[in-house]
């Protein structure tokens, strides 16, 4: 019986015997440089996952599994050029260190060398099925980022605006991956549905449990500053529900605070806590994430396969999760 | 019997009914933009013409068509934003009129849905041939770019890395629309081949039209300035060519006058516009396009194809090349 790290060791030492030789080696450095940050590797997993529920010779999943991880360093790329972001894993941004035309350039090229990945996966008829199917993901995540941008300049978002959001913007590439590596193992349709749905609502949780982390998170555990959503204003199910929640003296004085610009920061984190505390909005966050992973795991045990596998599957949804809250 | 003009009236007509409506609107409305500046639509008249040598069902090569077009201008946006370009065709640049992270966002969009039109254009198998032609060309699109980015900063450029540079940036699409129609009529192999190379070696003698123009172009018939590469210290055929053939004395001149930042411009382009007349720039570079048009001309006279579709991409290409020089 497999496990996690396995999958990972697999796709890893894949990786590492695919790096791009290519010319001009300016554009293609910066590819490998990317791909070579490390990280969780979580989609390769879920699309080597997706394919060894059906088919048990795992290493046929890992031109998917490759396809995935390429695509999602592509989205970090183009991204963190939209987001002028400095780092990416404590290392300097693709655009930082090799320059904002080489990073949009590399990354169409990525982009590009992920259809190679998903031609060389089957025959003519699974490589159709699973271009297919990928192109309704890739599009959703850059329609996910779209909204993301769009939200940021909105006074106003509602809930299902925001679920929609994150949906596309990470959820869709999480279920996708499953889905493409069920695609690629010939796997029945129902089964590729209801897999797909799980990784996609496994992912809205995530997203619910990183919303809450960066309010509530263990200082000592969480990565980054806790409160940072807060003090930079941004639009989580958290603020957003709070707004919602609020009466109208409480809602002004959220605006206030989130357009204050000499309110010390931690002053504000902590007066922006405190309303998040009064209106009980971490129990609503969780009962919202609980939502989305009852829902995910009810797909899940409707998926025909192998129950060490769901437990797999089960198992590092825990995994993503498991950081205190 | 067809006509260019027959092609580019049934492609408007498909552009036309194709407009994209997806949401978030502000992600697509660049597309729609872009794609209805309107210019020659040389590269799905080029995949007609490919498609329709070995087909006469000419409506079946419309998204292939299409697929080209929205390629080439995809390539249009980002190259755009890399150049900080403010105009294409008179009007403004996608990343002017909508932002640069619209413009990046967009532009990914568009590359995605290219494949949305290979997929649709033939059987999984033809579909599957297709986008294994289109990723090779795709990629060389973008190492075109970033060689001709990586030339602007270096001191010397060879000639031969310079023909090699506009094959890959802009004739393989003109020779892969070409191919990537002949595929979808399921061309025989040999056929495709001589087709694609003639379109690759007419693109590069069209681009060193395109140089010679600058210079000797007539000033009443010639779009832009007359001698704005000169102005801009642009690295053409001719300027290349006249550093490799000048004396000592003469590569320091101009080396000068490429570096001078206080001589007026109309003096800068009339003293190197006369290195290049002493040094007979203008009669190699013609020599070498002429000989680009020669080898051009000799594979499209070993396609196995009725004389009078040959005949009109002939016509295209002398159309590509007619204004005076």
């Amino acid at each position: 019986m497999p496990s996690i790290e396995t999958f990972q060791r697999q796709f890893i030492q894949y990786l590492d015997s695919h790096p791009y030789r290519n010319e001009p080696v300016s554009l293609y450095e910066p590819i490998n440089y990317i791909m070579g940050l490390g990280g969780k590797r979580l989609r390769p997993v879920l699309a080597m996952l997706g394919y060894t529920m059906f088919d048990d010779r795992s290493d046929r999943s890992l031109p998917i599994a490759y396809a995935v991880e390429l695509f999602h360093n592509f989205t970090l790329v183009h991204d963190d050029i939209m987001d002028q972001a400095p780092l990416r894993r404590g290392k300097p941004t693709v655009h930082e260190r090799y320059g904002v035309n080489t990073g949009i350039l590399s990354g169409d090229v990525m982009l590009i060398h992920v259809y190679d990945y998903l031609l060389s996966a089957g025959d003519p008829a699974t490589s159709h099925a699973l271009i297919g199917a990928f192109n309704r993901i890739a599009v959703e995540v850059c329609q996910g980022q779209q909204y993301d941008m769009e939200f940021e300049r909105r006074d106003t978002v509602a809930i299902p605006e925001y679920i929609r959001m994150i949906e596309l913007k990470s959820a869709a590439l999480l279920g996708g991956s499953l889905e493409l590596g069920a695609i690629a193992a010939n796997a029945p349709a129902d089964d590729i549905r209801h897999l797909a749905d799980f990784g996609r609502q496994i992912g809205i949780a995530f997203q619910l449990h990183d919303d809450l982390l960066d309010v509530f998170g263990d200082p000592d555990k969480f990565g980054k500053k806790v409160g940072g959503d807060i003090a930079q204003n941004k639009k989580t199910f958290l603020a957003l529900k709070a707004m919602e929640l609020a009466d109208e003296p409480t809602r002004a004085q959220l605006r206030q605070l989130m357009t204050d610009t000499l309110l010390p920061e931690q002053d504000k984190i902590n007066a922006v806590t405190a309303i998040f505390e009064r209106l009980n909005i971490r129990q609503y966050t969780e009962a919202e994430k609980s939502l989305y992973r009852q829902q995910a795991f009810e797909n899940l045990a409707a998926v025909q396969a192998p129950a060490a596998y769901k437990q797999l599957l089960i198992h590092l949804a825990d995994q993503l999760m498991d950081r205190e809250v």
